[in-house]
């Protein structure tokens, strides 16, 4: 699967059919990220210190699974998925099989599990993904399964 | 329903029924704060641009979703649910059925669905919780439906 770029053509939801798969580039995770994006949204002794993450279900520096999400996104927006509108969700199932760690290397690996063009609004449909976040192991972090709003073609 | 405050007594897995239900305090958001997080994990127009983001499917500046899920977060830890060792969810089911706006107020609603104690590790249980995330006008931006991982009152 080659990693989306500039030169992506990009696509529409005729494009799309189940089965389809994408594979984003990657982003390196460390302790500072982890900790600056944990002060700000999800302030907890086990997303802040690494010492005493150790005494805690973590055992360890995690970060916030919601830091997971959002570099998962980045990802999906900027080499995940070349949607000519856009990546846009009305939400989906979210999990966090593993903790994310400081030093692992993210990317996401997406497929098209349905497309579901809209019967009130002929100018785009919903389409149904399975994006699993992998870190350098192909260990999963994160597994969403979103639904997206994707325009048609323009006439 | 009070919010939450330092006072609060902590909360163990035995101290939740389904029912139970608690108020959050509040976050303000401003477009700078939008564009910020959206500069980071969801560069989009319609998060970065007001005047892009009128000619998109969002008709103006919009919170990227993971921004308003954020918020939540730390809502939910600062002062939305006293649990005695943090709030650790696994996952759930996650839905954003209105954008979340510039000058919108935000502040989370949860209650307990379900209290399940583990039968494999006899210190600590799963939580079914039902989170929404509402602005001042009682809007919600934000339904989730996280699992968390709560202990058990120390013997």
């Amino acid at each position: 699967m080659p990693e989306s770029s500039p030169s992506t053509p990009k696509l529409y939801l005729e494009d799309l059919a189940p089965g389809d798969r994408f594979t984003s580039g990657e982003h390196a995770l460390d302790a500072a990220q982890i900790i600056d994006f944990a002060t700000r949204f999800d302030p907890q002794p086990f997303h802040l210190d690494p010492e005493a993450a150790q005494r805690t279900f973590f055992q360890g520096l995690a970060a916030s699974g919601w830091h997971t999400a959002a570099i998962t996104m980045k990802l999906l927006v900027e080499s995940g998925m070349p949607l000519a509108d856009g990546v846009i969700g009305s939400g989906g199932e979210l999990s966090w099989p593993k903790p994310t760690r400081p030093g692992d290397v993210l990317h996401v690996e997406s497929e098209v599990v349905e497309v579901v063009p809209s019967r009130s609004r002929p100018e785009r449909g919903m389409v149904l993904m399975r994006c699993e976040t992998l870190n350098q192991r192909g260990e999963v972090l994160q597994r969403f399964s979103p639904k997206l709003v994707v325009s048609k073609r323009p006439a």
